[in-house]
C-alpha cells in the first residue's frame, strides 16, 4: 500500500557538506563539515517545480533529473509513500565539483526530506544506502546522514544485486576543526578517478592500511596524530599530476606541519587540525583566487516538517 | 653515567601472547591474549645463566644470543643501567613460531624486566620501540606492552636511522574473546612473508583500507562487525597456498559465521568473537592434532620487582 502524502506538508532540510578519504582512507573515511545546503521540499497538488539559488544556480537542470528530486522520489518510494506533486527549493552554499561532497549532500537532502515527509519511516542505514546509491560509495553520503566522522564500506553481493553501502559513526575529538581551501575550478570525480593505477605496491597498500587506522585513532582521541594519519600513497600521488595547484597547497601546508590532504577527488585542499591555519598563509591563498572556509565538524542532516 | 644495579634485585615478568594483522590490518593491528610466558630476571654478581622450561625448552640457545637476554640488555642500556651478571629463567607457555607473537613477547619480557630492574626509567613508547626493533614491526610487541588492542605503524626516517615503531592502544569491547586453533607445525615469519606479491590491485588495497577501519570500529564498539572487519585481500589469499590447513580452518569457520583469520604469519587460525566457537567444531580440530586455546583479551605486560 502506497500512502499518498497530504498537499501542503513541507520538509525543511539543513544538510552538511562532507570531506572524504581524509588522506589514506580511500572510499572509507568521511567527515561532515559546517557548510550547509538548505532544501525545502513541499507536497503540491501536481507537477514539479524546482528552484535553485546559490551554488549551481542556472547550471543544474530544474526537472525530474535534478538530484534532490531523484533522491526525494527514491526516499518516498522506500518509505512506501507518494506525492501528487513536489516543489523543491534549494539554497546551496556547498560549492559543486570541488571535493566537498555536494552531490552526496543533495542526495542526502532529498532522502532526508522524504523521510521527514513520510513520518520518519526510514532508518539511518536506509538513508545511507539510498543516498550512496547515487554516488557508488558511502563515505560522503554517510558523513552527511550521520554527522561527525564515519567509517564507510561497500559489500558487493555475489548475486549481482545492489551493493550494500554501510557506515558507522565514530567519535570525533571536539578540538578538531577543518579548513577548506577551495580553488576556483572544478574537478570531475570520474576524471580524477581515471588517473588511479590498476595496481599498486604491496608496500604502499599496507602503508595506507596502517595510516587509515592511525587516522581513525587521531580523529577519535589522538589529534596529535592527524599529520601522520593523513599520509597517503594510494590516490594523492597519482592525482597530484592532474591537480597540481591543490598538490602544491597540500604539500606546502604539510611541510609547515598542518595535516592537509586532498578532499575527496579534489580540487579542495583540506586541513583537519586543532590549531587554526596561519592567517598569513590563508591570505596568500585568497590572493591566488582560493576561497577559504574555516569550518567546524558538523552534526547530522537536520529535518523539520510542517503540515 | 651508567648505574650498576644491585646484585639480588629480581624482576618477575608476566607477558601476554599476541595476535597480529587481525585480517586486514597487515603490520597494523594487534591484540594481546591471555596466554602468558613467565620470566624472572635476577641481577647476579657475574656471568649469565639462562634456564628455559616449557615451550622452546631444549631448542633455544641458553647464551647471550637468547632473545630475552638481548632484550634485557637493550632495555638496561636505554635506561642507563648495567648488570654485573644475569640469571634469566623463562617458563614459556606461548607456542613458538605459531603466529602468537612469542618472539615479540620474549623481547617485551626482556625490556619490561630491564625497566623494572632500573626503576621504571623507560616509557611505554620506549618499550614498544626497543621490543619492536627485534621484530621489524610493532604490532605484536605493542600489544604485549600495552595490552588490549593496538594500532601500530612504522615511521622510516629519510636519513637512514632506526625506524620509529609507534603504537597507540585502542579500547576493546569487553565482550570479545579469542579462540586460537594452533596447528602442530611451525611457520617461519620470513618464509611466509616471501609469498606476498610485490604489487596488488588498487581495488584490493582499498578493500583492506576499508576493512581495517571496520575492524577497528568492530573491536572498539561494534563486535557485530567483526566478521566483515576480518576480511582481507592483502596477505591471507597468498599465504593460503603455503598454509593450506590453516586456510581450510579459517574458511570453514568463516563460512559458519565466525570471524576467523590467520593470526600473524600463521599457522594459528584465530577467531575474535562475542560467542564461543561451537564445541563440536573445536573437538574436530583437536582430533586433527590442533591445540585449542580459548582466551580472553589480555592486559599489558606485568612486572614485579624485589630487592
Amino acid at each position: 500500500m502506497t500512502e499518498t502524502l497530504p498537499v501542503g506538508r513541507k520538509a525543511h532540510v539543513k544538510v552538511p557538506a562532507s570531506s572524504a578519504n581524509l588522506g589514506p582512507g580511500f572510499d572509507t573515511l568521511g567527515i561532515a563539515v559546517s557548510l550547509y545546503d538548505d532544501v525545502d521540499v513541499e507536497i503540491t497538488a501536481s507537477g514539479l517545480e524546482v528552484i535553485v539559488s546559490g551554488q549551481g544556480e542556472g547550471e543544474v537542470p530544474l526537472d525530474d533529473t535534478h538530484l534532490v528530486v531523484r533522491a526525494v522520489k527514491a526516499g518516498l518510494d522506500k518509505a512506501g509513500c507518494a506525492a501528487p506533486g513536489l516543489k523543491v527549493t534549494c539554497h546551496n552554499r556547498i560549492p559543486q565539483s570541488r571535493g566537498l561532497g555536494s552531490s552526496a549532500s543533495a542526495a542526502v537532502a532529498g532522502v532526508a526530506a522524504a523521510n521527514g515527509l513520510s513520518g520518519n519511516k526510514l532508518t539511518d542505514d536506509d538513508m545511507v544506502q539510498l543516498a550512496s546509491e547515487f554516488e557508488g560509495h558511502p563515505d560522503n553520503a554517510a558523513a552527511s546522514v550521520l554527522g561527525g566522522a564515519i567509517v564507510g564500506w561497500t559489500e558487493i553481493p555475489v548475486d549481482g544485486t545492489q551493493p550494500q553501502y554501510r557506515a558507522v559513526k565514530v567519535s570525533c575529538d571536539p578540538r578538531i576543526k577543518s579548513t577548506a581551501l577551495v580553488p576556483d575550478f572544478r574537478a570531475s570525480t570520474q576524471a580524477v578517478r581515471k588517473v588511479l593505477p590498476t595496481s599498486v605496491k604491496h608496500l604502499d597498500a599496507r602503508f595506507n592500511v596502517s595510516r587509515c587506522a592511525v587516522m581513525l585513532v587521531a580523529l577519535q582521541s589522538h589529534p596529535e596524530l592527524l599529520w601522520e594519519g593523513t599520509r597517503d600513497r594510494l590516490h594523492q600521488p597519482y592525482r597530484a599530476d592532474v591537480l597540481p595547484v591543490t598538490a602544491e597547497w597540500v604539500n606546502r601546508l604539510r611541510n609547515l606541519g598542518y595535516p592537509a590532504y586532498l578532499s575527496g577527488a579534489g580540487p579542495t585542499a583540506m586541513v583537519l587540525s586543532t590549531e587554526p591555519v596561519d592567517e598569513q598563509i590563508l591570505n596568500e591563498a585568497r590572493d591566488r583566487g582560493i576561497t577559504v572556509h574555516e569550518l567546524d565538524i558538523a552534526g547530522p542532516v537536520e529535518v523539520t516538517v510542517e503540515g
